[in-house]
């Protein structure tokens, strides 16, 4: 199965595999969109995030308006986001929408030793982010945040006058994208109705505020001890003379939870990826010995699995 | 003199004034460049807003990174700047820099009296701002608000991806553009340095925060006893068969305060605008009649005017 939309939100899909069922019957998914630690380290995923993507925006005036002749008594919408955005998420990364933790499962033993035998290298993180240092809930680990914590992240914001120098306006209007990578158990819809409820709580009424559900995607959980994963932890073997680790991963890949509701499909994430691939940034890239890596590593994987589907 | 170029700040002028002092004598100054209260209420301007406009950017990662893998252990600062915002001033219209009002001489009884004795019409103003209601610090009145509070307002911001649809990316800077409207005796550079070691005292170590002066004016009080406010009155009683009311401006109109530290030179603000010109906005205009008007007042400002002079 070849997806191509699945940056811009994957609608398609989800209305493709319930409709398809029969058509979409399988032993089990392979999916390779997922990195490794390092060149040499392949990382098998037990987890990924979801998300909730939402468009919001805040108007004032109906149009710009001097900012002299009128700044002082109109209220300003991009202030106003300013507001919405610090009463959003706090400084230490956490997130303030009432209710949005609520339907988090805390993990088991198990899933806590994951986590903490493979620890995501801190010093890598922050070259391969090119960032002064790293950030978070300072409670939990890097690989609890960006493994089974969620987030809330404006992606991108525009509003007034935005050319070269100055121009003294009080803007009209301002919007925003924001986006939350979810846990398994979060749902996308409810958290798009909690954050609505709040944004509307705590935008004044000299604005008005409006948010849209772009798109969302609930998080998913690997069941571990598959045969599928066995051949999958086998062909990396084969192929990168080294046991791949198991990593929760922050981002998101919708299909995934798709097939586990529609068709009680489970997926193996065995990915070729590198940290330093600059994905969703410019001069994005895929190193190359890892195309014919990756292509060795389906082949014994293929194998591997038709081998316990008949030891079976 | 004409000058063209007051809206990106002026800074020509600035160097000019001072340098050709003998070529500027006069026996006043007389600036259009206000507005009257509806079509046949003239103002004449006691005092005008400076400004300090200033460009703000907050950068985090050296590049936009993909919001899953790095979001929850890399800042983000759009995030930073919406806290940043929300610290600048708060919601009740109150700016929270240290230091921000220290300079500010309180009203002597008369000027007092004047903003009293000429309030604007409130009901006007929604209505020329096409705003759900006004908005501002509760314990002083609109007029008081636009002619003798400073403000501070985002004139425009952009970071991040802002096209259509959804990104998924933890972006690397945001940039806004930042405008303090003054009023007298605050100074613009002094306010400048103000902003600028308060912005480094919120913005947190994960992220770096670069501002820059823009432009900057201080504001200005107008003399009310002169001759040359006496022929301004006059003259429009003949022209408009009505006593003109006297008004602090919101705006800034930086030759005023030059004309007065380089020449003592005093300006009389003799305006033609009318509220609903939607100045610095779509649709910008001016009310032809009063172009006429215009003319036939300035005539009978320099007949006014050159009796009194002789008078004296």
């Amino acid at each position: 199965m070849f997806e191509g939309e699945e940056e811009s939100g994957g609608q398609a899909l989800e209305r493709f595999v319930p409709q398809n069922k029969n058509l979409l019957r399988a032993d089990t998914a392979l999916i390779s969109d997922t990195h490794m630690a390092s060149r040499d380290l392949p990382i098998i995923i037990s987890g990924l995030r979801g998300i909730c993507y939402v468009h919001l925006s805040i108007a004032g005036a109906e149009q710009d308006l001097h900012s002299g002749s009128f700044g002082g008594v109109i209220d300003n919408p991009i202030n106003v986001l300013g507001h919405v955005i610090s009463k959003l998420k706090d400084q230490r990364g956490h997130i303030l929408i009432p209710g949005f933790y609520d339907s988090i499962r805390p993990l088991n033993q198990s899933e806590h030793e994951l986590l903490a035998d493979y620890p995501v290298n801190e010093e890598n993180l922050l070259i391969e982010a090119g960032a002064p240092m790293l950030w978070g809930e300072p409670e939990y680990s890097p690989s609890e945040r960006l493994g089974i914590r969620p987030t809330l992240d404006i992606n991108g914001i525009i509003g007034g006058y935005t050319g070269p120098g100055a121009k003294t306006v009080l803007p009209s209007s301002v919007s925003a994208k924001v986006s939350m990578r979810l846990v398994p158990d979060q749902d996308p819809h409810e958290i798009f109705e909690l954050f609505q409820a709040y944004l509307q709580s705590i935008v004044p009424p000299t604005v008005s505020a409006i948010c849209e559900y772009v798109h969302g995607a609930p998080g998913s959980v690997v069941e571990l001890s598959r045969p599928a994963l066995r051949a999958a932890t086998s062909a990396y073997e084969s192929v990168f003379n080294r046991q791949p680790v198991f990593r929760r991963e922050g981002g998101t890949i919708p299909v995934v939870a798709l097939f586990q509701r529609h068709l009680q499909l489970e997926t193996v994430l065995m990915g070729f990826g590198l940290p330093d691939d600059n994905i969703h940034s410019p001069n994005e890239r895929f190193y190359l010995p890892n195309f014919y890596r990756g292509i060795e590593t389906a082949i014994y994987f293929l194998s591997n699995f038709a081998d316990g589907v008949k030891d079976r």
